[in-house]
């Protein structure tokens, strides 16, 4: 299989501001990392849920067959940007079977803090 | 599907203290973030266990549908607070199949620390 | 069910010195965090493995119903402790369904470093 | 069962740098962690993916009976290094069953951060 069809990470927030901002290997963000192991090449359509608004999406893209996509939700813009320093979440649904995992660089206050998990995954 | 109803996360610690206590993003917290991407509204009812005496609960909450419930520890009070530098473990049983992922910010030294992971679903 | 009756840690070590080790809060250590959310006591049966030598164990242990335990591996000594700086693994098995949760704190060098996963859980 | 024969790790990337880039223990590195609690050795053979290029591998390496390997990406050279600063994600495969997690230390900045996680586990 090497994966499931659809993922959620239920966490999520980019932290803003500190020194490394204009970094952006440095500055706060979030990525989910999604392998695409397989021979396909996998279309992605990703909902960003809120607390307080309707959903923002779907922003559509493609992993190539073989591949990792390690994507940054700073610089999604298309419908719309993730703003920082707001609650979100993730659904990920995918044409072919993938893995992901999220995670998180915070450097607000200069030094790194990092936290990581697999999503939550599920076929649809 | 889009999660289960019955969530468990076995670590639970608020540390105490710190340059940043007064200050409710940076202060150290824990989160349980919770999706619900369905389009019913989820009840949700919280049982928190500790080490040495009766659990604390039923805590009662509704995550309206297609939101996320970044639900901080330190802001629950009925029926009772979760004391700080406590080890606890929280059960979270849903109305509606959601996701839930945990998170720990721990400021107690002035710089951040961070852990998260995916909490342990399974059906009623 | 409420969880699983056998669970397995993959990571394992224990960083060793730095300036809060005398300190049994913030010096560096590991934590499985045992939720038995049921209702008869668990009796756990926990075994340490390692890269060059046989496992050690079993380490017995119980929770109470409806308690939660946050084992230090540190603080394991019957039949023997688990040593720092050292790669180990750990499988805990359990007579009743128990949710497991696995934290480091890394204090080496000063500031705190964080992690957490849920553990791998089976039915035996 | 104790555990599963094919592991996927989404996230990898190995950082680059800093003050103690010298130090085996302290420098910048990921892990994979391995338990096969198993009563057989357990043959691996994994394979590393990218975001522009054909995947590495195959990398083989055994874990023997009932022992744990805590394999370091930054160690692995044959049939080639596993580049720094470089987006990447793993897929173990195990001819036993056996249990994997995945951890990452962030030196660059001099104190440590970490991330872990439960890697993604199913059978071929």
């Amino acid at each position: 299989m090497l994966g499931k069809t659809r993922w959620i990470i239920a966490e999520g927030y980019i932290p803003q501001g500190g020194p490394h901002a204009d970094d952006p290997t440095l500055r706060s963000h979030e990525t989910a990392c999604v392998l695409n192991a397989g021979h396909q090449p996998a279309a992605l359509s990703i909902m960003v849920y809120f607390a307080d608004r309707e959903p923002a999406g779907p922003y559509q893209l493609e992993v190539p067959a073989r591949r990792t996509l390690h994507l940054r939700f700073d610089e999604l813009d298309d419908p719309e940007p993730v703003p920082r320093e707001t609650d979100y979440s993730t659904v990920i649904e995918s044409s072919q079977p993938v893995v992901v995992q999220h995670t998180r660089l915070d450097a607000r206050l200069g030094s790194l803090a990092l936290l990581s998990t697999l999503a939550y995954g599920e076929d649809r």
